[in-house]
């Protein structure tokens, strides 16, 4: 069943919220940004996503000021997109989704990705912090994403998928031509 | 555009969790759980969500074992929802979910909804803890809603937005006919 964008009479802070992330396919573009993912192509492989809706996620988000479009190329000309203050903010939001995913909704023994925190080493908890240094929180720059115990089962071989095989921090731009 | 319900090719915990509650109206029927809606008209009352679209997201969520469906009345038959264990551990992302659109998404000096720890009456920080008590993180048992200082504003007069204009303790059934 079709569904309009709005929650026209849902005056709620979640119901905005919904509206900028909720749409299909949103939070997979979040996501892969946070792994520093950053270029349409690199997008597309990853996600098995329709061009048009890419493109379409890829708009919303820069309108909505959670990425931010750079040209990086002029001839031909070629954008990249990198998440904004606001965009990182969503960084709890999007691990809190992740770890329900991994306790709740997949085997959490074959998970493919595993948060670090970088400066000891440490496995993040689930609420996203860090026991060892006993900090409830945790800023994404900070975190390196690993590859979880199911990472070398999982049957993608696309240039981002190869390159998250190996520790990489949270933000930093993903290189996916080694 | 349509788009298959499924993330088919993203073998993620997000894509797993995404095709669990990440349909549209999904997240904002959990969170009418979370403030103790139990029943079918109470939902269609404050969510002005179609009833097809009701019945289905009720559906899906009690499959997904998020909601469990409990007959309180046999003539006419009728039943209530609410959150398992499953779902109460919803309860992080959601509430991220929520902060963040208060933060980035709505103004949050008119935002409807605050949460309180109950045990010691201090707002619940950004990162859903207990500053006062020295907890990061605190199960929704422990949280009141309270109204917040956008709340008398809200256009909206339904049972569900008028008893919530009274503290309430998350998950405790929310009574809608005083």
């Amino acid at each position: 069943m079709a569904l309009k964008k709005e929650y026209a009479t849902q005056d709620c802070a979640l119901a905005r919220t919904l509206e900028l992330v909720g749409e299909r396919w949103t939070m997979l573009v979040v996501r892969d940004t946070f792994y520093g993912v950053r270029r349409y192509s690199d997008f597309l492989a990853h996600l098995d996503i329709p061009r048009a809706v890419l493109s379409t996620r890829l708009r919303t988000l820069t309108e909505a000021g959670i990425l931010d479009k750079r040209r990086y190329a002029e001839s031909p000309p070629r954008d990249e997109y990198v998440l904004t203050d606001k965009g990182e903010a969503l960084w709890p939001a999007l691990h809190a989704l992740l770890t329900w995913g991994n306790l709740h909704a997949t085997d959490y023994r074959t998970r493919h990705r595993e948060f670090v925190h970088a400066l000891c080493g440490s496995p993040l908890t689930t609420a996203g912090g860090c026991e060892t240094c006993g900090r409830s929180a945790m800023p994404p720059a900070e975190i390196d994403v690993h590859p979880g115990p199911g990472a070398r089962d999982h049957e993608r071989s696309d240039p981002v998928s190869r390159a998250l095989l190996r520790p990489h921090r949270l933000l930093e731009p993903l290189d996916t031509t080694a």
